[in-house]
């Protein structure tokens, strides 16, 4: 295949793989795809030996960076990243702590015993920033941003050290301002998709962005993407190529949590829920009892960002380790329904293409006629 | 083109338009695809006189009619249709029908002065199969039912009056159960359409319906399909037509009224919002102060179907004729954001063709280098 996202990277499909876990963003470069390597969870350190690791398996291939950096220096003013958490700490309402731990005491989830980790708080831009910093001193070919316009510096510094720079968006408004601060290329993501997610779907706002975004920008399609059919969907509504996330989280590479990886697996497309019970904003996850008790009369109403991730946090961890994991719920878009099986990350390049392929002449057959 | 539905009725184009106006249908027909005349509203002598002209002036093409029939004879035992309502009526508390007067007085809309006018339920199972009955007696090709499997007995008078079948199915469940009792087109539809709708996206949703219900049932894709980007997404999805709806509101031949047309012009794609306050189940309407009334701290929350119809069909009446326009409301999908230019129906159908065909030429350059 051949598309201007294709030619620019030297990557011989158009697929674009978000992972938080290396060996699938290894996998997918290696494929032909191009991984992007979500960094929101890693320490500069961490993230250090991320890439090294990356470095020594991806073969050569081209791969990326997704980071979440806000475009304004948000709480920039409330000192660095340290004092910032514990100032928002101090903000979280004693009736939101007791709700939480009261759900986790009704499904089995052990108390804390370790004390509040530390969290980082990846968004901001006291954290981003060095994580950016880091991912360019490596040979990255793409750094991602997932909230909005990059910072403008962010941009340049980028492109001075040759890396391209793509921005998520989820309306037509918030596209044209990325490409105003230099972004190269757009992910459209329909609100099929999971994790944080508007509310357009990908069947409308596709061709919005395209249109809105002019000739000179790639525009990526992201939300429902993960089989064939949708990838030629996707291209079809006017795309240079795809972007996947959720499928990843079953392939055989992931480090997905088992119990987790299960609920997966068993999910039907239905099964998804845009909550505001992991950060505080609207975001795609797997409807458990845990995103229904956000919606239940006893709830206290979830906290803005990013005070709601600090104040679950802790039990999300525990409610992985112990308990009935009933409650355990992960970020997933509706393509959950059609992730069934396990299969290599490098199977699930092949089956996309053959798939795509299958769907376009049969396109081409509908015409000949 | 050719698609096992273009064969199968002999039509120009996959292209299936539903309207609820009569020469929207007829354009569409005479242009090459198929209206389906949307019954609901109708009289079984209304739906009469529609039809005959709809015979008169559709040149000898083939149309279809779309009633909304549930498969249980609910309400059967409530006796007829009058009296159902009678004691339907009787159910609605004050406190609804205070908040919907309050709400119309806020936006100047005068009283009620002509008394409640008689409701036609015609989504019962009593009122719907008269329509059917007149139905049958035009040379209609299609007979579709937009609320789950129609009665079994019901699509064997279809067949043998040679009338094909279509079921609306908005998850991959229904669609199977629509199938089991004959049904021969399955009308899969993403959440992004306008009017009733569910919550899986086209784009997930068209691909598992086409692979549940097996290779002999063809599928129209039906949601966010406006343009013939979206068209051709649809089809590579593995629909054999498309199935649209919100786009023939503003066309110069339909009878939206006026300050429901103007608003649908200028409304983007984020405009929308699925709401239970039409009719008491989740569907897709222009998000105007009435659907966020119905979400705000006041609202006494939405009554169950059909009440929530009986409850509001005549404030729907009034705040059309009098009032601020405020209120004015419409059942139209995420597609919205596209419907920006009054055309005539046959130009639509034209560029869809256009444009879908500029797709496949583009899908098919990707691949051939």
């Amino acid at each position: 295949m051949r598309t201007r996202v294709t030619e620019l990277f030297g990557i011989e499909y158009p697929i674009f793989a978000f992972s938080h876990c290396r060996d699938v963003v290894a996998a997918v470069s290696r494929a032909g795809g191009m991984g992007v390597l979500g960094a929101l969870h890693f320490t500069p350190e961490e993230l250090e030996l991320e890439l090294k690791w990356i470095d020594e398996h991806v073969g050569g291939r081209p791969y990326g960076v997704d980071v979440v950096m806000p475009a304004q220096y948000e709480g920039a003013d409330l000192g660095d990243a340290e004092e910032l958490v514990a100032r928002l700490q101090g903000m979280i309402p004693d009736r939101h702590r007791q709700f939480v731990e009261n759900l986790l005491a009704e499904h089995g989830v052990e108390p804390s015993t370790e004390g509040a980790d530390k969290i980082l708080l990846g968004w901001t831009d006291a954290t981003a920033r060095p994580q950016v910093e880091v991912a360019l001193r490596h040979p990255i070919a793409l750094l991602a941003n997932a909230l909005g316009p990059p910072p403008a510096d962010v941009v340049e510094e980028a492109h001075r050290h040759g890396v391209k720079v793509a921005g998520l968006a989820s309306n037509a408004r918030h596209a044209r301002k990325q490409v105003a601060v230099g972004v190269d290329i757009i992910v459209a993501q329909g609100t099929e998709a999971g994790g944080h997610t508007g509310d357009v779907s990908t069947m409308v706002l596709i061709p919005e962005v395209v249109d809105a975004v002019g000739k000179d920008t790639m525009v990526l399609a992201a939300g429902g993407i993960g089989r064939g059919r949708q990838m030629a969907a996707g291209m079809a509504l006017g795309a240079d190529g795809v972007w996947t996330g959720s499928i990843w989280l079953t392939v055989d590479e992931a480090d997905t949590p088992e119990v987790a990886r299960g609920k997966l697996l068993d999910a039907t497309s239905r099964d998804t829920v845009r909550s505001r019970s992991w950060t505080g904003k609207p975001a795609r996850l797997l409807r458990t009892p845990w995103t229904e008790a956000w919606e239940s009369e006893e709830s206290p109403g979830t906290l803005p960002m990013p005070m709601q991730f600090m104040l679950i946090a802790d039990a999300l961890r525990r409610m992985h380790r112990s308990g009935d994991g009933e409650l355990v719920t992960f970020p997933v878009g509706q393509i959950v329904g059609s992730m069934n099986q396990v299969k290599p990350a490098a199977q699930v390049v092949y089956d996309l293409i053959e798939e795509y392929v299958d769907a376009v002449e049969r396109l081409n057959k509908l015409t000949e006629a």
